[in-house]
């Protein structure tokens, strides 16, 4: 499917006796934020122990797995990742041993001078196993000169620049920390006395946790055994919560940014309604990530809510193609038109965002081969103009069709009777109180940290 | 998840020459249907190979065993089974060879006769090589003393009784039968000048094949070098097709029993809503099942549609328990309630319906610890008083809920504030035209074929 | 490698409470006799479970396989299979399900009116689910009018011709039967009281088992609550133990047929050394093969027994060639040798036998690059005139280069200075008392049993 | 098997248009040095490639891994590691990237003052992935000054202390170095124009390449563009050739130190004969490691040499030991007594060395319930007393029997009627001209660099 991707989610979990399986369970309601590889961490107080394999957190962890990873403290990762750089080496908790002990990393984010640090700490000596970024952070650690580890931790962090919601491990701590402009969601929980911290909230309702609060942008928490300490090391910036978390990233059952991930896209789906109303009979989502928008935009447009498309979601590993082309066979092992509700119809098709632009055409094609008379493609954000560059993993400028051709012209290549996206005026008027802290990059090419050509570069290529 | 299963789907298509991969785009399709075991069987015009395997269609043939199944004619199985029978040796096709040379079964249904027919064949020394009903039927083709294949066939499904859409291959032929009553769907279709049946219509969308019409009850069809040639070799008796199709097993993007899956589901929901309102806020569906009779619930009740339960789709193999319980972990892996939706919300809560009712009191329970403060359990289809023998697992009538408590026994297990089923008129009402060909024995414990005690109990247990 | 393989292996133990894993162990013993597929069968004196898998016993049976395989008795098969044939669909033991309830078989050995009996009983109406020949054993067996098991499988042996080493299980019985001609080696031991049957005598060996005598020719033993139960229900015929067994197949710490397969190996070597003396500076076994016979022959010659070739033993499951073809890489995967020996010796290179030549060419000139001088060939066994249709896997006649070509012939095709082969009057010399009791068809052509033109090509293709 | 265990072996090719095959090839060869991982890095003359795993070469590369690794220079590893250590981190090639690009490396040996070298690195701000003594290497090259990566690799080569014959690659060179004093064999060969490299001969064998030369102790090879070129940076030190190498580690088709294995092999057991004869009737090996020794032995001795043990090679991943124990099922798993070779006889049994004893007893005592009459045990090298700390894998001081006990004491312990250890004189006898350049500490407690306690301990705990 033509979707962004999330790069990252962490989970980690202190002074609990189940702590890897726990951690499990985190990874697992996490999945949504990275699909390739899966990796646990954890102490016994003295020593670390990682586990990481590429694919699905269930099929990574079997029981063998899981029992080899005793102690009670543990942290976790799920990562996406592009072609060139999906090996296990760049899978993360990535686990170091310094002059300060072993410690482990989990990172969401994207660091923006991660590749002219890279430079400077090679020179100085410095020996990278993966092309990952977050690499970096585990190299400062072990160089500076602080005598503490938080201290280590802190002059490291204040070193990089660009998007960091992380989870550092040392056999007797775990810190965590989110970058001051606050790119990436972290949240702070309790679980039976124990702290939790997760990338979203949808991780502590499973393992049936408590909510306690979100890591602050800037923050940086030092999690052991004398319980909480939070420090506020950086400087204050403009806040840049990442606006696409709420369009389409996070799990719609998920608390971020202090908000419903939910009610914001009920949100944009009625935004959108009154900025882009069609003459039409029914509304349709693209399955899922339509879904929640189409509802609102249902509900506000007064039209019935219909499935006209259905998602197979038995997907295997793999999927072997026919010999003989069979026209898009690709989308349609994942969606299916349901001629029933299309036929004869005039019909609002909602989806959050279009990327390339090949999957919408070929949708639009499929509602209209299953009968629909008109369709009206709605997209419940703004046209996307550039590449995110603090997580989120996005084809080059070139390749993103909203960045190349006008609206009218993305009409013609998708092959829809209308098109319309919601205006970014309709975002934040959707997303509500705090408009201002949010970064929306992606759709007015307005960059919260400048980022220099060749780190740009380098996100699109392998190091 | 407390729901009945499917015990399998089939899928032919003669003379292609991509035979074998459009039979795994179909099982891929119906593979909704059964989800335990794959296989696909393959006739080069002399001989016929067959590959199976445990687990999704996707899993199970990978390119190499792709490969091996070279040919133009092709037939393929999914199966659900219960514990106890889920070995290999009970997946189908089942290959024999006889004095008619080899033969390949796939048999979606039950039949209510096997166990007498095959201590009979027993006795005249027939030898078994599964647990499984459909085996009678090769062997009654094997010692049929009929000249013909055809006739062999015909008098072989004349003697066995039940449930059966079947499809047998021999080197040059496929031929399909439905058994008169028709239990079980089966649809004919045509890709690229060559026939091929399915289970359901949506295999055919994902092939890009075009529908032509179902295979009549009690009508065999054999497609061979000369084309279709059908028979219909039964006494006629009264229509018996499986409402329960309609209710949750075929897709809703699948046309059966000549009637849109889709439509039916959001009639019944439509038609709840008129036998048993509720006052209340919002309407959620118990997802997927819910889905589409909760739209109509909804829009009859004039009252929000929300999706204030989330499905967690990235489910592996196996899934890990943590060592120290955590509440209901079994269906939040599943389900994840959307606290901003069911907050403070009286909340009718739609399925389609309730089995043992223990997931039903935990997906209830789950509503309310996310605040709501009513819940309204509404269930798109009568209760469950009897068990199936025509071809969906079922369990005993003692596990059935709705075959030993009454409604509000049941409401008080499952702690909702009210519990209302659809009535059988109801459901009928929403079916619509041609109402008495249906089987509802589930629901009103009046079989159209009568089972003997033994043949029941067989059901229950491994041979 | 260019060898004649074993097609079978079984080992079977009754009333013991470690059933199983002591099968596991007895078929890792007898490993050699076939790798292709294993299985093992259970009854826990009501039902039958069996499980079988493609590869090594080591590899097939893990822990939780071997745990659902319970019970207190249990036969196993291992196989060798040609490819044509190598699916699981042939694996061992087969079990079905007839009139006298579960009976699972395993057969060791080849019957030669297989194809004629098939045809007979699937014109009665039998289906078979496999191509071997073993399936029509169990077929008889169904279709007996007898009323005890005993009398059925008495009456169903009479029926077939050929060689069977066989294990049947009933849920209450295990019936061990060999042919009246005694082609294979079947042996009958104690472990701890109970009973346990085997091939060889190796596998009583390694799970500390006493060797109590062998099951005779013609003799069916029924072990069962009631202890042992002998009949002898064939007419007598002379004997024909298959010699080969003793030049290659059994593994030389068995003893088989009441002789050591060591001590005739070493008595070969001897032989062949009388018969085909040559002027050399040391005597070099091809190994394994070749071991004891070139410990005889440089004993009796008076020359230094060396280990010129090496064999490597850690062989994956698959070896990938080199894109540019290395010279005998296949064969040096294998065999390496080792110039310090070879280097300016005139070599006795000492083989069991020659099968199509094309290995032996290969390893002659493999000695020869390594520097040897001289290399005289000398084979313990005459040269092979014609295919063994009694349970070894043998080319056909046109590929056998004995049957084809004479001595002389084949000294050039392998590049010999001299090649030299047992006689058949040396090798009954070797095999010593009782040498009128064997079959040495494969050296003769001279059948004990007549096998049909068609049977005989039924070897060499799939059915 | 109570043996001692290499630690590694490597290989290497330069400008080959197979390069990853041939590597595949030449660890296939050398698999007998390290059985727990594999590995291959290859470069394409900008970026290298790396590709490892758990278990035996040919399991680890499958066709699609091997299709990963494009390029023209490939390095690649064996790896044999005790338990605490056995994981993929540990495996090698080791892949870095410092200021000087790209770095992987492969290293046979053991570094004595890795600990502290780490540390120090550590404390100038090093971060180490593995507890691999050998990555040490990689970050002195990364933090050496030197502006040459050649002059930076001799640097970092003169800070290491210990053994190590390794292996670097760069996108465009691949440097040898073996240490000065010579520990592990390093040898250099010519396959079709291009350079290879292997621990042993016996890789040049397999892949048909010639071998040239041995790499020089203390001399540092590059391999590039421009041909070969040779540095010896090291003071000039007293050689210290592995001795076991000859006894019992490398393959006796190598050529190792300039001498034939397999005739020092057989010298020992002349000498062994000589030393310590015995009046007994036959002359048994324990295989596959008595082998050679034993037909020195039996040669010298004037008595029969009988294979009187069957090595069983049909070994699995996994297996199972039955749940009631059996005898000694462990070592029968592997070895059988030839009872007709063993009984009423008095044996002399060889073997290469005593480790722990236990083994040793378990093939005494089956050997004797076989029926030997007396068994009188020879071992073709002297009492082990120390361990090794130069890269073979011993157990710790405690555990070596031969550190603990006296002659008398050993030969009680395993039960033999007499036990006789090979003098070291007599060792020396047999391994010829230049006795003085090998090492034999773990006879002699006399070790040629001296290790700290605290590097010793390390030997024996993960870090």
């Amino acid at each position: 499917m033509d979707k962004l991707h999330h790069e990252c989610g962490v989970f980690g979990i202190y002074d609990h006796p189940d702590a890897a399986r726990i951690t499990y369970l985190g990874l697992y309601a996490l999945q949504h934020r990275g699909q390739e590889s899966a990796g646990i961490s954890t102490s016994d107080g003295l020593r670390l122990t990682v586990e990481k394999g590429m694919g699905y957190v269930a099929d990574v962890f079997e029981e063998e797995r899981l029992a080899r990873l005793g102690g009670s403290h543990a942290i976790g990762h799920v990562r996406y990742s592009t072609a060139g750089e999906s090996s296990l080496a760049n899978g993360q908790p990535i686990l170091m041993d310094s002059a300060r002990g072993p410690l482990a990393l989990g990172h969401n984010g994207n660091l923006v001078n991660a590749l002219r640090l890279r430079r400077e700490l090679q020179k100085e000596g410095a020996a990278f196993v993966s092309t990952s970024d977050s690499e970096v952070i585990l190299h400062l650690i072990a160089r500076s000169p602080e005598r503490s580890l938080e201290n280590a931790i802190v002059e490291a962090l204040r070193t990089v620049l660009g998007a960091f919601s992380i989870l550092l491990q040392s056999p007797d701590k775990i810190i965590a920390a989110r970058d001051p402009y606050g790119f990436r969601p972290l949240c702070l929980g309790q679980l039976d006395g124990s702290h939790v911290i997760a990338s979203e909230t949808c991780a502590f309702d499973l393992i049936g946790a408590t909510y306690i609060r979100d890591i602050e942008p800037g923050e940086v928490l030092v999690v052991d055994g004398q319980g909480l300490r939070s420090i506020t090391p950086f400087p204050q910036v403009q806040r840049a919560f990442c606006v696409f978390e709420h369009i389409y990233f996070a799990r719609p059952d998920s608390q971020i940014f202090g908000k419903s991930v939910n009610r914001i896209r009920l949100e944009l789906g009625r935004q959108l309604a009154r900025e882009a109303p069609a003459d039409a009979d029914i509304v349709v989502p693209v399955p899922d990530s339509g879904m929640t928008a189409a509802i609102g935009y249902a509900r506000e447009a007064g039209l019935p809510f219909e499935l006209g498309l259905i998602r197979n979601h038995y997907v295997g590993r793999t999927f072997i193609e026919p010999k003989q082309a069979i026209r898009h066979v690709g989308v349609k092992v994942k969606l299916n038109p349901v001629r029933d509700v299309l036929e004869g119809r005039r019909v609002i098709l909602i989806d959050d965002s279009i990327v390339r632009g090949t999957t919408s055409a070929k949708i639009v094609q499929m509602v209209r081969s299953a009968g629909a008379r008109q369709v009206h493609l709605r997209i419940s954000s703004p046209p996307i103009v550039g590449p995110c560059f603090y997580g989120i993993d996005t084809p080059s400028k070139q390749e993103l069709i909203g960045a190349n051709h006008d609206v009218e012209e993305i009409r013609r290549f998708v092959c829809a009777d209308t098109l319309k996206y919601l205006s970014l005026t309709g975002l934040m008027t959707a997303v509500g109180e705090g408009r201002s802290q949010y970064c929306s990059a992606c759709f007015t090419d307005k960059y919260p940290i400048p980022v220099d050509q060749e780190q740009q570069r380098s996100l699109f290529r392998s190091l």
